[in-house]
């Protein structure tokens, strides 16, 4: 995550309405259809770091060529959330509209955009699927190099460019190419998924991001294998979504590991089959703990939490030969993971880093709700609670004090 | 590379010729077959660190079940072998028996030894391949976990066993599960393949050690794609055998990075397309360098060294998406590779480490020979120089001084 909003100050001086009606003006749509115009909506602003979101009324400008204004139909809550809303220094800036985890429909759609039209229902994602740079064409990335990933204030196809405004014309801040704590927001066409609209919202919600990334890593970036022996490090949503994913591959061990062991009842819906809590362990290394168990180690290690040693221990307890090491989990910026150059050598392990879940979003989103469909992904054990969008404070506190695994969100 | 000979005083007692005939008299062997007997030969014995090999005669024990002895026909040096000649500290033990790039004749086997007849011929291998583990019976892995690596002074299968003593009757250590530098030398069934008698054995011995590390790297581990871009940090005979097999993998450039200029001139021959000299990199680094050559880093990145601090060099310049950095080179006991948790995250980077370049010896290595066969594997361009065994010190020279990629040395 780079800090890319160094010309925030510049743009922080006031635009009036006016100037919307202006810019959608000049639009150069050459169809017969109505320009867009600004809307006025309602969305839950992140006005100071830590404070409570406050509920306003905002202005959402049309969408430029390539984007896509949606109404937002539910959005959850996810931790990147609460990292950013608490995140005092760059990358934070304020007011800012948080969320990235929902399902729209589309209201409106800028010039070139082909991909979807007025009532789509749209899955936004954090992570680019441009479908035309080498990334995007190639089967082995979904690191989209045309619109690379990072913790953008702004559209990500215009420098410096907000769609949002409150009603003194000052500019409020994007977030993750998403900001779906808004009931409409605006998105570049790279950054919606089109999906079959007859899937209840509560639950294609939850493959904008958490799931995705979680299920995702076991899947594609993984490729776990039936029989396979799996270590989750971190019980948390995307631990659990890597469960999810581990059972769906056919694991046959799926080993949790968390320093609260009340997770463990919890883990064990999501298909984990032991547990390990780090802080009972004794005078031996959880990864001396796990190869035991294991008899020389998992064949797939996940780390979710953020911790570099983490990652360490993870690698440390994979099987030589062909253990694979996944992380998932933000450590702070700077923090390095070291390897014994030995170990990496000697032992054939394998080290990657998993975004999104190496899923291609407009590729294989699909393809998981698909199989939601059919009975094979279990979504709904993910949504632990569903609240209106005005009681995002309530929503915000269950999941920091870790008592829900999904809250959804309903913009009404 | 762990020292496993700490009973080494323990065995230096003088052992008399005649236990060796005792030890033969009761052979349990049940066939018709002449019980073999010990057998009286030269070796070039590395008595003291850095100083000559001695040319003598040794005596090398009847094979016990499980193992081979065989008549080398000849032998090619490679830089562990100098790296233990060199080595004054643990796991260094003298005096002991060099050599591990070999090829011989089967002279006798021992008990329970199916895979091989008296006649065959065969490579001795330092990696086993036991096929019986779970490891060798797996396709994904080529560390054999009955007798796993390690720089033993012993035989694999018997503990604080050697099969060589001087003419005084005190032992002499084995190195590598081969020990090559003698006209015979005992070796487990693990660590033999059977391979076609045609081949000339000045070629075939080449896939014993250095040329499969490298060739096997590119196919195996890496997996090298046709058209790819690949990245060799030092043009060793390693490095040259990575790129011959990402020649044979079709990939489009090889970029070879070395301090020597010289090199280049040499690597052309083995399919390096560029070069980069990573002392003229003003205040670039290499990786930067690389970076800009293949507008934003290779497909494929080797580490050939054996120095961490490459090894992050050539992660930088792997692509993101799906940029693997393998590392082939021993550096340090100790030393630590570090990478930043963001860019392991967020660049879907693989790091992963490749023995024996991730072949299996008794599987990949008769394929590698059909390879050299049919004209594909160019082995003939890796030997610079034969020689007679008894010139070995000149032949550790050539290669010391940088002189030789491979010199064969043939017993007569």
């Amino acid at each position: 995550i780079k800090n890319t909003h160094t010309h925030q100050k510049k743009t922080k001086k006031k635009q009036k309405l006016k100037d919307f009606e202006m810019e959608n003006g000049n639009s150069s749509s050459g169809d017969n259809k109505a320009t867009p115009k600004p809307i006025r909506c309602k969305a839950a602003v992140c006005r100071k770091a830590g404070e409570p979101l406050v509920m306003e009324e905002i202005m959402v400008a049309p969408p430029q060529p390539y984007e896509v204004r949606i109404r937002v139909i539910c959005t959850a809550l996810c931790h990147s959330d609460v990292t950013f809303w608490k995140l005092q220094v760059p990358p934070a800036c304020f007011p800012r509209i948080l969320g990235h985890e929902s399902i729209g429909v589309v209201e409106s759609v800028g010039e070139n955009v082909t991909q979807v039209v007025e009532g789509d229902t749209v899955l936004p994602t954090f992570i680019a699927d441009c479908g035309e740079c080498v990334d995007c064409k190639s089967h082995k990335s979904n690191l989209c190099s045309k619109f690379p990933f990072k913790v953008s204030p702004w559209m990500p196809r215009y420098e410096n460019s907000s769609r949002f405004t409150d009603l003194n014309g000052e500019t409020i801040f994007h977030f993750l190419n998403v900001s779906s704590f808004s009931e409409y927001t605006v998105l570049d066409v790279a950054n919606v998924v089109k999906i079959d609209s007859s899937i209840p919202p509560s639950r294609a919600c939850l493959l904008s991001c958490g799931v995705s990334t979680g299920v995702g890593a076991a899947l594609e970036t993984a490729k776990v294998e039936q029989g396979s022996t799996v270590v989750i490090f971190g019980l948390g949503s995307i631990g659990l979504a890597v469960a999810e994913g581990a059972r769906l591959c056919g694991a046959s061990r799926i080993i949790g590991v968390d320093i609260n062991p009340a997770k463990f009842q919890v883990a064990q819906k999501f298909g984990v089959t032991e547990f390990v809590n780090s802080m009972t362990c004794g005078n031996k290394r959880v990864s001396e703990v796990i190869n035991e168990m294991t008899g020389g180690g998992a064949d797939y290690c996940f780390e979710c939490v953020g911790i570099s040693a983490l990652v360490q221990e993870a690698y440390a307890c994979c099987r030589q030969g062909w253990g694979k090491t996944i992380t998932l989990g933000v450590d702070k910026p700077g923090s390095q993971i070291c390897l014994d150059s030995f170990d990496v050598l000697h032992h054939g392990k394998t080290l990657v880093g998993s975004l999104f879940g190496g899923l291609k979003a407009k590729t294989h989103i699909p393809v998981l709700l698909k199989r939601y469909l059919s009975n094979e992904l279990e979504l709904d054990k993910f949504v632990t609670h569903e609240m209106k969008f005005e009681d995002i404070n309530d929503a915000f506190q269950l999941l920091i004090e870790g008592k829900c695994i999904r809250c959804v969100l309903w913009m009404g």
